[in-house]
């Protein structure tokens, strides 16, 4: 008999599941809000409840499941199977997730972050073509990463990863983690706009950006790829230096772990080859040649659904 | 019966030799010269009757030995066990090391090169302390390195671990790879040197490494070093400024792999405490927070031991 597997990707809004093949095809999958009254109190009872409604909709045994993997935001400890520090969720004490999701479900459970559970999707079902050295990087709200060399995530002693926070000009913007120029406060939705204003002050041109800024319009990472588009000029030049920012990051990741796909996604990744195209100028300037030559940077395919595969995936373990 | 390990650090002067318990302990050691002539074919043929002659030498039998492991120059091919390129060898060609090895000796033998092999031997004897993330830097004559995480060697595609080449001052100096800007132009040792002329050409206060670069005299970077802890004025500007590049190098690196430690090995660590000391303020200042709690930055302890050492540990896979 075929197994089945379920993948949980717990977000601030939403929480998304998915029963997949061991393969990874996506069978079922839907989602619920995110209840995050009460301290979060009622996250964990109410994934339980859903998977185990959905079990009985679908005329399912809990012995027909290898395993429910999920991803959370927060520490995560991967043993423990606990969460804290998830302030999105309300999560500030320590979450007993695996223990309560294994006895109320009699299915076991492995966890993961966020980021992390988004690169093992692109690696298995998506632009990592399932290969055993993917690196990912999401560009969204923040810049988050997942690594994946030998074939296995690296975790390093708790924070592997953190490809957001890599210095890329020292004395550069103040970031959220008290450090100064890490990729992030250049190259996330917001760090884009943060640019956008700085570059706008000393900028004496002919731009729709210049004046929208101007006017105080509000202004997004995608309207500035949309203007860059369209041949604006200031937008072309706030592009240019964010690209050079992900262009050099991207370089000094592969220089060390030389994986042979650079997946880029997240929001602002919806820029698509405009983007790709030009950070990869800058990857081919600052990547060691060898490394050049064996990596390749790619755009993220599977969107939405990363999150909940690569959470399944997590339960391949108990195969 | 306790069987041993075979070590062999294959150097562009020497090859050093090595037999080790299961458990790394040396107890027995040797080398001969590297005979470089004809295209480097003797060198094979070399290792094989040393070897040979040692084990007969020490009444010791084929049977007793778990494998051979060898770190050499050049690029390697783990599975082929072949080797390409090592040009202070003279080997231009394919080299057949592991067929022609076990072929001669009866021993299961294993190969990697010579960074990731001294970062093994740091890691399972040295400053690593046998944990299964370790990051390792060598300052020499350029700057190489050898990543572990999950408790094995990280390779990527092919080239994985190449610190030397990460960028740590775009648009800086040319390095022999064609890039500019890698940390190996500004910490290796001659790097160091270049620095310091750098430097010296726009300090115009009292100091004799400034005499001596003036005079022509010959500098390396142990004078650098030592001139600047006898309290040189341009002597401690140029460390300084390798400490920076190193601290932002190393910082970068635990950004994304957060290991447990760092070890920093090669001929420039003898300089030290002092130089730990300041390249541990810029990693400080450049670690994401949690990585700065978690990651330590160590010097090397096993010197030239960590080939022979690192090598033996290869062939523990066939145990």
């Amino acid at each position: 008999m075929d197994k089945k597997l379920i993948g949980v990707d717990l977000g601030g809004t939403t929480i998304k599941f998915a029963i997949l093949t061991t393969e990874g095809e996506i069978q079922q999958k839907w989602s619920i809000e995110t209840n995050i009254l009460d301290e979060g109190t009622h996250i964990v009872p109410d994934i339980v409840s859903s998977i185990n409604h959905h079990i009985a909709l679908y005329n399912m045994q809990v012995e027909q499941f290898v395993g429910i993997g999920m991803g959370s935001p927060g520490t995560v400890d991967l043993d423990a199977g606990t969460v804290i520090g998830a302030y999105n969720l309300n999560w500030k004490t320590l979450q007993q997730v695996k223990k309560v999701v294994e006895q109320e479900t009699g299915i076991p459970f492995a966890i993961d972050n966020d980021a992390n559970v988004a690169a093992l999707g692109e690696r298995w079902k998506g632009a990592g073509e399932n290969n055993g050295e993917v690196a990912f990087i999401t560009l969204g709200t923040g810049v988050g990463g997942g690594l994946v060399s030998n074939g296995k995530l690296l975790h390093g002693v708790r924070a592997a990863g953190e490809v957001g926070h890599m210095i890329v000009q020292p004395q550069g913007y103040l970031c959220t983690c008290g450090n100064h120029g890490c990729l992030e406060t250049y190259a996330s939705a917001t760090g884009i706009v943060r640019v956008a204003r700085d570059m706008a002050e000393e900028f004496a041109g002919n731009s729709k950006l210049k004046q929208m800024l101007d006017d105080g319009q509000e202004i997004t990472s995608k309207i500035v790829f949309d203007l860059a588009k369209k041949e604006d000029l200031l937008g072309k030049m706030v592009v240019e230096r964010v690209c050079y920012y992900l262009g050099l990051a991207c370089a000094n990741l592969a220089n060390l772990l030389n994986p042979s796909f650079v997946v880029i996604g997240g929001g602002v990744s919806a820029a698509g080859e405009y983007l790709l195209k030009r950070v990869n100028k800058y990857f081919q300037e600052f990547a060691f040649p060898v490394v050049e030559k064996t990596t390749t940077l790619k755009l993220a395919q599977l969107g939405n659904e990363a999150g909940v595969i690569g959470a399944a995936s997590l339960a391949l373990t108990f195969k």
